[in-house]
C-alpha cells in the first residue's frame, strides 16, 4: 500500500482542469464554481455539455500534445470525468500539473485485468475470473471457472459495451471473435439478488467520506434507476462501505471512487467494477445531500477537508435515456421532483440526456 | 390590475440572457444549466462572477445600444440580476425579445416613489411617507409624518446607500444636501422588532410559489444573516406570505420577487422594499429546498410550471462580507455547512464574497 501523504491545498480562485466534457464534467464544474474555483474543460467535442458552465474550454483531440501542454499550463490541478481518457493524455498533462486521482489509479481502473488483479490483491471478494488473450485461453479458463460466464474486453468497456455472455452452448472461438480478439477477462456469471454501489471520497490526508450504499437497476446494461439507500440489511451496508474504503485505501485514492458490487442470494458481496470519478449512481447526492459527490471530488483533489456524506432525504434517481428526455414537461410539473438536463442537442437512443431525482423524507437516522 | 396571461413556453436548450454578471447572475446561470438552458451574461465587467459559468458573455456598457441589440438577438428571453439595470438597456433589449419580469415591474421597483405609490395603491401597509423634491418639501413632509424619519433617494439605493437618518435635531436643508439634492422619499422611522422577507415566484399563468418567511439580520445596512424560517407566529407568517402574493399579483409579476417587511413590536407588518429578482435572503433555498429561488426564476421566465417551495431542512445563511471570506478554510472544515464562494478576486470591505448555509432538521411540518 502506498504511503499516506498530505497534498498542498489549492485554494478557491484556482483553476481546475477537467479532461472530458460530458455531463459528469458539467456537474463537476458547477460544484467547483460553488466553491469559487474556475474550471477549464478539455474535450474533443466542440459542443460538450461541460463547456457551457466552464470558464474556459479547449477543444482538441486527446492526442494533441501541444494542446494538452497548453491546457496543463493554464490550470492548477487536473481531474477527469471518465476513466477511458487515453493514459497518454493524462501522462502528458501530469508532467506539468498534478493529475488526481493519479495515473496509477487511472491505469488500474481502465484495464479490467489490472482491476481484478488489484481487487484480488487487497482481498476483495470477486467472481472467479481469468485473463484471456486467445480462444485457447478462453477454453481453458471456462473449464476452470465454470459456465455460465461473461467475457469482457479489458479496456474501453462501459454500459455493457465490450461484453459477451457465455452460456452452456457458446463456442469459445465464436465468443473470442465477438469480443474482437482483444485482451479480455472471463468471469463466472454472478446470479445476483441486487446490484449496489458505494461512492466514496478520499482526501489527500487519507480521510474518507462514503455515501450510503445505493441500489442500481439497469436496463440493457445501462443504469436506469438508483435507490438511495439500498434496501439491504445494515450489516451488508456496513460491509459494502468497508469494502469501498479498503479499495480507496488500496489505490491511495485522491478523489472520488464508485465501486459497483453484486449482492448474491446468500448475502455475499462481490466487487464488480470501479470508476475513479463521480458516478451516475451518485447523482442523487446533488439533491439529497448538503455536499454532493461532485463537491467531494473538488474538495479531495484540491486538498480541502471532505464534507459530511450524510443525506437529509432519501432519494430515487431515474436516468433520462434517449427519448425519455421528451417527457420533461411532465416531469417538471411533478411536485417533489428535481429535473436535471445536460444540454445535449441530440437524443440518440440510450444516450444519457438528463436525470430526475425524487426525494422522500429520510426514514432512518 | 393587469390581466393574467399565459406565456409561451421556452424549452430547455434555449438561451437565457442575464443583464448583470454578479453572484445572483452566477447562481441563476447554474440553476438554468441544471434545467438544460444555456446562459448569455451581459455585463460591463470583464471579470464578472457569472461569466465563469455562462455559455456566452458580452462585456459591454449598459448604454451600448449595438451590443445590447446583438445580445438580444442571441437569446430567447432576458432577465436581470439587479433592479438598477438602466431602464434604457431593458427597453432596447425588449424591442427584440421578452424581458421578464417586465419593464413596468422593473420601473416600479427601481424608483422608491413609484414603489411606495404602488404598495399604497394595492392596500399594502407601509410606513407613512412623502415624496420629496426639495428642502422645503422635506420640512413639510416631516411636519406631516413626524420624526424620527429616514430620507431615501428614489433611485439607485441598496444596502443602505442613499439613506439619511433624520432625528429630532437634523436640519432638513442639511439632510437634503446629504442625499444629493435628488428626488427622494421620506418615511417615518419604524421601530421594528424584526426584519423579515418573503421570496415568491409567480408564473406566466398566475400561479405562485412562496418560500417560508425568513428573518434578516443586517449589520451596517448590509444583510449579514438570514434565518429560515423566521421565528414568528404562524398567523404572521401567513400574513407575510399573503402580502407578498398580493404584491406579486399587483405587479402581474413573471419571475421571482423578494419583499422585505418589518414586524413591529405590536405584530403589525410593514412592507419596506421589494426586488423583482432572486434575493440574498433566498440563498438558503439552494441548500434547504429541492427547488431553489434561482430555479423558480428560470421556470417562471421560461413559462414552465413552478416547483414546490417546500424546504426539507431549516437553515441559517451567513453572508461572507469582505475579509470574512478569509475564514473559508475553517468554514469548509465545519460539518453540516455548505460554503458558496462567488469567485471574486478583490475582497473589498463589505463586498459580498460568498455565503455559508448551515442546515438543521426541519422542526415543523
Amino acid at each position: 500500500m502506498k504511503e499516506r501523504v498530505s497534498i498542498a491545498r489549492i485554494a478557491p480562485g484556482a483553476t481546475i482542469g477537467i479532461l472530458g466534457g460530458g455531463q459528469l464534467g458539467r456537474m463537476l464544474a458547477v460544484a467547483a464554481a460553488r466553491l469559487g474555483y474556475r474550471c477549464h474543460v478539455y474535450s474533443p467535442d466542440a459542443d460538450a455539455p461541460a463547456a457551457a458552465v466552464a470558464a474556459e474550454t479547449t477543444v482538441a483531440a486527446y492526442d494533441d500534445e501541444a494542446a494538452l501542454t497548453r491546457f496543463a499550463a493554464a490550470v492548477d490541478v487536473v481531474t477527469y470525468e471518465f476513466e477511458n481518457v487515453p493514459s497518454g493524455a493524462a501522462e502528458i498533462v501530469s508532467r506539468h500539473v498534478p493529475v488526481r486521482p493519479d495515473a496509477d489509479t487511472l491505469a488500474t481502473c481502465q484495464d479490467r485485468i489490472r482491476e481484478k488483479a488489484f481487487l484480488t490483491g487487497i482481498g476483495a471478494p470477486v467472481s472467479p475470473y481469468r485473463p484471456v488473450t486467445g480462444a485457447d485461453d478462453l477454453s481453458a479458463a471456462l473449464a476452470a471457472i465454470c459456465r455460465p460466464a461473461v467475457l469482457k474486453s479489458a479496456r474501453f468497456g462501459y454500459d455493457g459495451k465490450g461484453q459477451v455472455i457465455i452460456d452452456a452452448d457458446t463456442d469459445p472461438v465464436d465468443a473470442w471473435t465477438r469480443i474482437g480478439c482483444r485482451a479480455s477477462i472471463v468471469e463466472r456469471w454472478v446470479d445476483f439478488r441486487m446490484e449496489i454501489s458505494v461512492v466514496i471520497a478520499r482526501a489527500g490526508d487519507g480521510t474518507m467520506a462514503a455515501y450510503v450504499p445505493v441500489q442500481n437497476i439497469h436496463e440493457g446494461h445501462i443504469l436506469k434507476r438508483t435507490i438511495a439507500p439500498a434496501p439491504i440489511a445494515p450489516v451488508l451496508a456496513t460491509a459494502a462501505t468497508d469494502l469501498a474504503g479498503r479499495i480507496a485505501e488500496g489505490l491511495s485514492l485522491n478523489g472520488v471512487l464508485a465501486v459497483e458490487m453484486f449482492v448474491t442470494w446468500d448475502n455475499r458481496l462481490i466487487a464488480n467494477e470501479m470508476a475513479p470519478r463521480p458516478h451516475n449512481s451518485g447523482h442523487w447526492t446533488l439533491d439529497a445531500c448538503l455536499i454532493s459527490q461532485f463537491e467531494q471530488c473538488v474538495r479531495a483533489i484540491c486538498g480541502l477537508p471532505l464534507g459530511l456524506a450524510d443525506r437529509h432525504s432519501d432519494a430515487v434517481m431515474d436516468n433520462l435515456l434517449g427519448d425519455d428526455v421528451n417527457r420533461w414537461p411532465l416531469l417538471i410539473a411533478e411536485p417533489g421532483t428535481a429535473v436535471h438536463l445536460y444540454g445535449k442537442s441530440q437524443a440518440r437512443p440510450d444516450r444519457k440526456m438528463g436525470h430526475v431525482t425524487r426525494l422522500t423524507p429520510r426514514r432512518d437516522a
